[in-house]
């Protein structure tokens, strides 16, 4: 069922409605206040609640109603769902406390509510939830406090899904008193038993009232969908994540009882389905509103900024961010610093940033504004304007929406920073966003929302590298090599596994015999590298059970003995290739209890434990998104040989990713997978230490 | 001369004063407000001006009278401050423009100034400044619009010094508008002809009126004078850098002539010098906000911080905060779980972050968060508070200063969160911030401030390590290595100016016959190294002048032949003892335009071009210095051994830095050092390639 009936009922029956100052009378008087639909109180001890008609029980609401929102003590809710079901009405938002978040006993009737539900089909939202708030359509569902209203309303075209009723309902009087960001839907999704940032984000997605979606998340558990919708989403999505830290992860376990799962791994989905991922609620906010007043961007754009100043040191600190930030400060063509040295005072260099102070002082902030706004405008090598303002009267009383729409006729996105008298500059922000420029009183935020929404443009419109790569399927000869094991694979066994599934692995044999062991050893070529591989003994090399270097036929028969006398008899000796080593990488699988199988790629070696440098993606992966994850390594150009090396090969090193994600797809029955390390020798990529754990 | 003149002058001449609505009359009008001396406006055609007596000339501005205002056209300043001499007035604060920035001419103009007020005795601030705002004792000394008395001024302790003097008057107007920050002395330092940013920071350090000074520059021209007072200052000193960019560094030389210098060295000099360096201004401002409100903290303080919220969402990304910015969420103790499980629902975890909600629904907002605060004030478990609140009444209408106090009085320093509708939480920022705690509006924002100022107390507690290390003058044996020298010195010559100031350089030996290379490599042991050095051929290895692991005589004559060969028959060879290669450092000795000898300490080989990891300070180091400096790479891990390497001797490193800062400063003659490598054997340190540059 479509969640039209949350968002567009034609009526809303009210349940636990009270003429009481108590949240069911704060439902009612939030829905008389915009929803123009049937409003609906239900209390059998009332016959008018707010001067309308109050229904003794659901049964007696009359049509059309699409959805009940109730607000009664938790234990009645399972019995009115079902009178719900009975009326057919297919969706209810439960906004009462008292479920699954209070323990065990509510957790039981949590299960009763969606096992009535279920029975009738019905939708649930919520329990424990703040409702919804949709500042276009003035339809607030919800039992928070109706003094939203006396703020006032600011339609917008951000919406907002919140794991969080009070952020949720903070948020929106913060900022609808503020009056700077316009709002379309913000969702509280509580216990989500049933409707789920998933489905939310799926109809935010299709919403004509919605742009940019911002997102407070703890936990996601249908990990998988969700980031196939924000993949095919082609609106920007911005998650802000909490309990990335452990500190914060252990916080989020006692709030909802929601595992935050693997900050690196969630970090590396969001990237990998284009989500913005945010750090804090405000520049989230920031982030979703310049994604809803800024004009779309051209993907081909080069960010080339402008920066037209009133202030010779804010262009100077607003530069640095420019560059900081990806951008570049524009090298203004030369007719644009002709018109500019108009107004500029003789003894005064043009440059860009363009500092007008002096030329204000000399001609008048209005004329001098106007005229670098449309050099700038004109001038082919700038392809975005960054304006400062000084709100405060006098010599910078500017004509603000002049000066935007120039930029706008131009096709130059425009951003401001504006300070000045309070009340002045917030006339001005509010002024210029609603002309298309989003604004900020902090400078930095202003060069960040600049950079990323146009890096949101560039990554939607990517060409693909045109590389396809589609590993053979490996499911049937996996399964024989899986056959009749369990646990931790020794090193061969494992290796087989990722052979056939056609990941390059070092050239080895198993050998039962010292003699046997020679003969292999001169079949590969010396020197080769021996190892023991006894059951149980997972850390070879610590336990002595490596041997780099073997040089001869003799030497590997003694090695041998060894190898075996160190297994006490047991165990099996493994005799093999030794691969030069350029560089290490570590890759792997794992599976995350809400994403399934996902890839890590790291950088090995002793970068391993000191540079900490590893990216995650979920599986499968197509050859672009393993090219895509590999340059997302911090130090990636690590990879591209210094001092005389082969640069790794890319393309093969995303092969063994592309093959190692489709046999996590394959294959439910490996748990995880660690290749470490896959060595470089000459660019190529090899396995020469893998453990599957079956 | 003392600045006491510029700031607390008995009386205040005005030349430039004028009825007509310009400067002049800004001038004289913001002393009316607020000036308590005398004022005395200067111009012959005008008998009052703002019904104050107007003079015709300095020369008859009674007594007493200690500062003079000028605001005429520039080419009369130098007249006016030859009068000014004659009347006695020594501080001078020229904010009329034209000199120095608007070209040559200027320039030529302003040095006559200077050369009339050093013949006077006479300290000028200015020229081209919006002088001095001091908000504490409503002197503004400025022709600033007059509005900002209509905002009204917040008294504080917060000081300003700034390059930029628009920027300094919009973030005054700025700031007072929005009334949540109080501040001290606010000081525009325009061309600083005389004095500057050293000068004003002085005085401010002394200044009893501030407590935190924030400043804002584009160049430090008196770096080391800069560096020294930093060093010493009791108070807490937070810089923005503009310029640290490229294109920041570009905007900046054609803003106000001044070079921006090296960023990195910059930053390095800061942290050296235990100054705060800002990102932005809004950032600047709220952690110099942080360090005016907040008591001070006692460093011993482990940082572990209560976190009282309204919203479990908020809650986790407090903690992801806290864990990030280097904080610990505090482990509530059992008595603290129990107080607050008196106010908590039954079902309900109690932990930390201290979720309050549904303990406010229960008992109410004012009685939850008192019982919380009183909990965590006695927990000793407990170092900081960190404080959410929601204003927007309800439930959440609570006594802030109540809970304040108590943290207070606890003796925990404690930092709040607000948001809410916008009036009602502008209110209690500035209630809260009356009473100590310092407010946000941005989550995190509040966390770093919270990190920095603590970790800055317990910086500037930090105790010696003890070591001390004294390197032997170095200049009697330098000058004689360096006789009739100059230019590029070769690798030789440049290591035996190193070991003459006790850095330890590899053995090596000059030999100028085959037979006399092949003696020399058996003394020193094989494999030796054997390079060629030619003049002018800085890149030895790309030039194939470089031979590793030399192994016999007769290999050594040979490759002795060849070398020659390579070189023309010129040059001479070295045979060097071949070091094991743990790791390699670079150490350099560089001049800075602005802080002189400074020292680089950095990751060495492959590390050096990927990670570009190198850190700076200022010569001469001490040990502790030095031993900072060290700790402040961003991967200095690596020097901690890994893999069963032998860590790298943090003090042997640190002598090395020690001894070429020692170099620096007794020999102005080398104007660079670059030791690379400084290989890292069996942990020590030894030059086994270096440059001098005289």
């Amino acid at each position: 069922m479509s969640l039209e009936a949350f968002f567009k009922p034609r009526g809303v029956a009210v349940v636990g409605a009270t003429p009481k100052p108590k949240g069911g009378l704060a439902i009612v008087t939030n829905l008389v206040m915009g929803f123009t639909g049937g409003i609906y109180p239900v209390n059998p001890n009332y016959d008018t609640i707010s001067d309308i008609k109050c229904y003794p029980a659901i049964s007696e609401v009359p049509d059309p109603v699409d959805l009940a929102i109730l607000f009664v003590p938790a234990k009645f809710v399972p019995a009115i769902v079902d009178e719900c079901g009975q009326r057919g009405i297919r969706a209810v938002m439960i906004q009462s406390a008292g479920f699954a978040e209070t323990g065990p006993q509510g957790k039981i009737l949590q299960e009763e509510v969606d096992h009535v539900a279920k029975k009738h089909g019905i939708r649930i939202w919520g329990p424990n939830c703040l409702g919804m708030v949709d500042s276009v359509n003035k339809n607030v569902f919800s039992f928070a406090s109706p003094n939203m209203w006396t703020v006032g309303h600011i339609p917008g075209n951000v919406s907002l899904i919140v794991q969080s009723g009070m952020l949720a309902g903070g948020f929106l009087i913060d900022n609808m008193s503020h009056g700077t960001m316009g709002m379309s839907k913000v969702c509280s999704i509580g216990n989500k038993s049933d409707v789920d940032e998933c489905d939310l984000l799926e109809y935010l997605v299709s919403d004509p009232d919605t742009r940019a979606i911002g997102m407070y998340l703890e936990a996601i558990p249908r990990g998988r969908r969700f980031a196939e919708i924000c993949k095919k989403s082609p609106k920007p999505i911005v998650v802000l994540k909490g309990g990335t830290s452990q500190a914060g992860a252990k916080a989020a376990a006692s709030h909802t009882a929601s595992m935050a799962g693997n900050g690196a791994i969630i970090s590396g989905i969001l990237a990998q389905c284009g989500v913005v991922q945010a750090r804090d609620f405000k520049q989230m906010l920031d982030i979703c509103r310049a994604f809803g007043i800024s004009p779309k961007m051209d993907p081909a754009m080069q960010g080339r900024v402008a920066i037209l100043t009133y202030s010779g040191g804010a262009g100077i600190i607003a530069s640095d961010f420019v560059e900081n930030f990806g951008l570049k400060v524009a090298d203004l063509s030369q007719e644009t610093k002709e018109k500019l040295a108009t107004v500029y005072p003789d003894w005064m260099p043009v440059a860009n940033p363009v500092d007008l102070w002096p030329a204000v002082e000399k001609n008048g902030g209005r004329k001098v504004f106007k005229t670098a706004m449309e050099a700038v405008c004109a001038d082919p090598d700038v392809d975005m304007v960054f304006l400062h303002l000084h709100a405060a009267g006098g010599h910078l009383d500017m004509d603000i929406g002049q000066l935007i729409t120039m930029a706008r006729i131009a096709g130059k996105p425009i951003f401001c920073w504006i300070i000045g008298i309070m009340d002045a500059a917030r006339t001005v922000h509010i002024k210029a966003q609603e002309m298309g420029a989003p604004t900020y009183r902090e400078l930095s935020r202003a060069v960040e929302s600049m950079s990323v929404v146009l890096q949101w443009y560039k990554a939607r419109a990517m060409p693909s590298s045109g590389k396809d790569f589609q590993p053979e399927p490996a499911k049937v000869r996996c399964q024989v090599l899986m056959e009749g094991k369990q646990g931790t694979l020794d090193e061969h066994d494992s290796k087989q596994i990722l052979a056939s599934a056609g990941i390059p692995v070092v050239k080895e044999v198993l050998a039962d015999t010292p003699e046997k062991a020679a003969e292999a050893a001169h079949n590969l070529g010396f020197p080769v590298v021996m190892k023991g591989l006894a059951p149980g003994m997972v850390h070879k090399t610590e336990q002595g059970l490596v041997r780099l270097g073997v040089n001869t036929g003799q030497e590997v028969q003694t090695v041998f003995a060894e190898l075996k006398a160190a297994m006490g008899d047991q165990g099996r000796v493994l005799v093999q290739q030794q691969a030069r080593i350029d560089m290490e990488i570590i890759v792997g699988l794992v599976r995350d209890p809400q994403f399934g199988p996902c890839l890590m790629c790291g950088l090995g070696g002793i970068y391993a434990e000191v540079l900490n440098d590893a990216v995650f993606a979920m599986a499968p992966l197509n050859m672009d998104e393993a090219l895509a994850l590999i340059s997302r390594l911090k130090n990636q150009r690590m990879l591209d040989g210094f001092r005389g090396a082969t640069p790794v090969d890319r393309e093969a090193l995303a092969e063994v990713l592309v093959c190692l994600g489709g046999l996590g797809m394959e294959m439910e029955g490996i748990r995880e997978v660690d290749i470490n390390p896959l060595v470089i020798t000459d660019g190529k990529p090899l396995a020469v230490d893998a453990t599957v754990i079956l």
